[in-house]
């Protein structure tokens, strides 16, 4: 076998057998095959795309490239949870304790920011104590102790993916759906879940800015998922305005607290519930998602949601203390406030803007491995439906970094749309793929 | 600039501009941007092709990579000419003292055997003694006092055509017309001629199969052409037989020597005098072909081209009694005929399959590098349209590895179509593009 044949076969529309791509992943993971065929082969497969059973075969070889999570000794149905990222969507943070205390094992890999969106990863290890980056053995052994697992990837699982991102980052080949899809379900794959429920977020702060596109991917995922041997469903949930009133890592920690106690903005609470009660039915403990999401609901009220994630965050080392107590959490040493230039609705609210301007106070990254500022974000006074006074603060900055402040500020005036009408209520759930 | 926003925008089908390609180019030249961004953007050209416009940048952006060939101190109009590449196509060494004995200029940069086709170098260092590799001052100081050089490719010359053919070769991005235009395009462009004959070969041994492909390159190199202040003409040839009787290295010499002793084959030195008559004509040098033709013949039967030819050996260091009795030139210890399976016409000879046979017997080179054997190659004792016997000989292999006899055999015996009917005769010069 030689990479140029595979390249020019996908190059002319040919389709590729799931052993030739499975020699293509493993030479490019050992370096028998160079990144400059790689590249090549991945912008042939972004402008030929590829069929069903090569995105299987593509996700089958990625998962197959390390370790897997192997969680199959330990009682109760496994799953997880994947969002293709937006702004403020801390959801994470919420869903796993939720989903544990409704005994579900939830042992979920997470990322850490870059671009304008947040990392589940950075949020957590916001909490003082909290430690991320668990072993193997360490992430098994509390999935069977506590049922919640918040950690970071680790180089061990899937480093293809790694390695296949890495390229497409640089090479413009990130926007193809089948390398998408592998990327998303080759982690699932080897999480170790027997249910998967993803979160296709759609709109101005997702990766799928229009409908048609996020239900293609949302489609794509399901499908090929399902060929996995896994079970599988989407929800198509809206990112126009972020969701709740927090971009920023503390800030979003907070926010999660809210909703595990019952207290949360509506909209972060309810896509919560929404994947929660997806995964309630994909494991067979619920019939139908209303009885799930009821069931949801009382484990929050009972404060049961609750109690799983102070064991999370203990059993990760976290500081009980600033999680009982979220005023202890890291906080910015400058706190700005920005007003209304006009009385009226919030008929829109920019998300990408807010995360570019939480990033930029110093919540994101520039580049990879740098530190994140825990206390840095954007909190949100008013939302898209908000009725708003000229003067009235419409969001909160809170940054260690002052020379940045007039750029956010740029950033946050320009996502705020305000006039005369109240907006119509817009739909968070936009679509359901199972 | 950043090399991933080009890549995106021609990846969209956006144009790139003029500034941006040299930053490019100079980039992955100086080392500044990785292959597998420049791999990634090769597939991206692939796809969605170059304007006029961005070949023509893109050109002159190789060609200003190295050093150029400055022979504008030297008298009299400079010429040079470019093949895609044929089996038996020695017209080179024929070529460039033709048009040198009538009053031309050519400082040939010619390349080496590389898949099916021979190369004009090897060839010509098959007379012993003959030295190509020259310095860019003694290219210039040749082509000043004797008007002929044929010396190989210098790395200095043009590194980027080099280093983006490499890269091309192993991803997968050959076959596209800006980049194949850009590639020949900026040699000539460093090569320091005034006028440029193209010969794009069509066929069965040439690169480009079908008529439409031939036609759309010759016209795309003569548009680019013309638009770097060259003068530049093309003919579009057949290759669907090898021309002449001979592949091979000193087989290739022996036949140049024929044709510039007026003795040569007639399809070799038809190509010859019509490719030396467009440069002719290009020069200013005579008004229309047929004179420019009428001419070269002459300089040929008087001799004067013969003498130019021996001027050039002699120069380049090459043994004089090797091209006055050819068969001093290196042979092979071993010659075997191939005998005609049925009597009949030949009605086709399979070019490209004449040209892996040489290749096998030693005349060609599996990997760079590797030294071929000037003895090796297949002398063809019938041609389409020869009318044969069963048992006669078709083909003489000459070689030094008798184990390749056997394979060599089965391509030529493959390549011979002989049938009852005599077939049509066909057109040498299929097309000109000026």
């Amino acid at each position: 076998m030689r990479a140029i044949d595979l390249i020019e076969r996908k190059r002319d529309g040919g389709e590729l057998s799931s052993q030739e791509i499975r020699w293509l992943v493993q030479g490019f993971v050992n370096g028998t095959i160079p990144d400059y065929q790689m590249s090549a082969f991945l912008m042939a497969v972004y402008f030929r795309g590829m069929t069903e059973q090569e995105t299987v075969a593509l996700t089958q070889a990625m998962a197959e490239s390390g370790e897997k999570i192997d969680l199959s000794r330990i009682g109760g149905v496994k799953v997880d949870k994947h969002s293709t990222g937006g702004v403020g969507d801390t959801v994470t943070l919420a869903l796993v304790p939720v989903v544990a205390s409704a005994g579900l094992v939830m042992a979920k890999l997470s990322g850490r920011a870059l671009g304008h969106t947040g990392g589940t990863i950075d949020k957590f290890e916001a909490i003082p104590g909290v430690r991320t980056e668990l072993s193997l053995e360490e992430i098994r052994s509390q999935a069977a102790r506590v049922g919640a697992v918040i950690a970071d990837h680790t180089a061990d699982v899937v480093p293809a993916d790694r390695l296949i991102y890495e390229l497409r980052d640089v090479t413009g080949t990130v926007p193809s759906l089948p390398l998408i899809a592998a990327s998303v379900l080759s982690k699932k794959l080897a999480g170790g879940a027997d249910a998967i429920v993803l979160d296709v977020k759609c709109g101005d702060g997702a990766f799928m800015r229009e409908w048609a596109e996020a239900e293609r991917l949302a489609t794509t995922l399901v499908r090929v998922g399902n060929r996995l041997g896994k079970k599988f469903s989407a929800l198509i949930t809206a990112m126009d305005e972020p969701l709740g009133r927090m971009a920023g890592n503390a800030l979003e920690v907070r926010q999660a607290v809210e909703v595990l106690q019952g207290r949360g903005p509506a909209d972060l609470t309810e896509v919560t519930l929404a994947l929660g009660a997806e995964l309630l039915v994909l494991a067979g403990e619920a019939p139908a998602p209303a009885a799930a999401r009821a069931c949801l609901i009382r484990l929050v009220e009972s404060g049961r949601a609750w109690e799983k994630f102070r064991e999370v965050v203990a059993a990760q080392g976290g500081d009980l203390r600033a999680v009982d107590n979220p005023e202890l959490l890291p906080q910015a040493s400058t706190a700005v406030e920005i007003l209304s230039p006009a009385s009226g609705y919030v008929q829109g609210l920019a998300a990408r803007n807010i995360g570019l301007a939480a990033g930029l106070l110093g919540a994101g990254r520039e580049v990879k491995g740098q530190a994140v500022d825990p206390g840095a974000g954007v909190e949100l006074l008013a939302k898209v439906g908000y009725e708003v006074r000229r003067g009235q603060p419409l969001a909160r900055l809170h940054t260690n970094r002052k020379e940045r402040i007039p750029e956010a500020e740029r950033l946050i005036a320009a996502a705020f749309h305000i006039g005369p009408d109240r907006p119509e209520p817009r739909p968070l759930i936009l679509g359901r793929v199972a």
